[in-house]
């Protein structure tokens, strides 16, 4: 039963790995399509010295980005953790999917700037699955330490 | 006796991952209060465009965030890491009590602006049991190649 | 052999995160040395407020490290996931290997304002044994689901 929690905990985080690192993806064609480069070195390949600047749109990917690197990596250790606890497998597939599209929906309603608050509802979707880990987590600790 | 330190390990984690999400919902309260967001279409729904701003209390929080981002992912592998070496529990615990009160001193000063040294030395007693878990890793490692 | 992988990835891991902690630690003197201070109480502390600033060289580490955030915890979870599929002990240590010399060229790009695309190049080398463990463990969970 862990083993089978566990497995799908793999599964997810992977997806979520990889969603990350399309926001990555999308960030670097952001930064050549807007030509708009973080170091001198990188505009002075791709036109010159005053391709070095800062753009609302690469500004935006950089903080749907920031916020799965606030978010994803804590769940890749909950998930984890709560796996070990022995959960119901179907029960944890649900804390699992429901964090994994809370976070394809916060990236999507980021990058396509939809209107408040969807992105803060997809955040809030997103953390309530964590918080249930984290409690059960630490209950689980408690129950131990008794 | 692993286990023991493992579960201790889990513990620490997961009030760790707690500790950073109060930050995260403090940056949204500071945001709230001095009106800066930083996406337009939060601004919108908060008063209009002019909120569309950057703020010092709110640069102030993502600073302490990022700090914790630096820290506390990389404490979370190293304790898991360390925990699979059969430490002794009770040094175990010190490494992550150690660390969770320096981490959560240095999340204290920062953002009640403390004067400096603090936040400095709260972030280097964090440090330290880190840097004595890498060490007994790569010494473990070292040891099972011999 | 799943344990031999597993050590193998533990010691480039706490590796990674010296690697990272290093990046922090030559921040802080670029900080000092340049006096640029992002809190006004650290200002105070070396000389006065006129140090509270931004300075290039800060923000290049800041940089350095902030993709860092975003590959080497990834790496972290893939690692350890990928080592629990029973890898080929060598074939594992390659994909380690591999990743950590990228990441410790990009570091060496970035700091050293290497010519683009060197860094560039240093973050596609270190992607590419990350796409081949995501790739496996997503072939793992649908072979184990058939």
């Amino acid at each position: 039963m862990e083993n089978e929690a566990f497995a799908s905990f793999l599964f997810f985080g992977t997806l979520l790995v990889l969603k990350m690192y399309a926001v990555a993806v999308i960030t670097g064609q952001v930064r050549l399509r807007k030509k708009a480069f973080a170091n001198p070195e990188d505009a002075l390949r791709h036109g010159g010295l005053q391709y070095h600047r800062e753009d609302p749109d690469v500004e935006r990917c950089l903080r749907a980005h920031r916020n799965d690197l606030e978010n994803i990596p804590p769940f890749l250790f909950l998930g984890a953790a709560y796996s070990f606890l022995g959960p119901d497998p179907s029960v944890a597939r649900l804390h699992f999917l429901a964090f994994f599209l809370g976070r394809l929906a916060h990236t999507v309603a980021y990058l396509l700037r939809l209107r408040a608050p969807l992105r803060s509802v997809a955040y809030v979707a997103a953390q309530a699955p964590c918080l249930s880990m984290a409690l059960q987590i630490l209950l689980a600790e408690f129950r131990r330490a008794l």
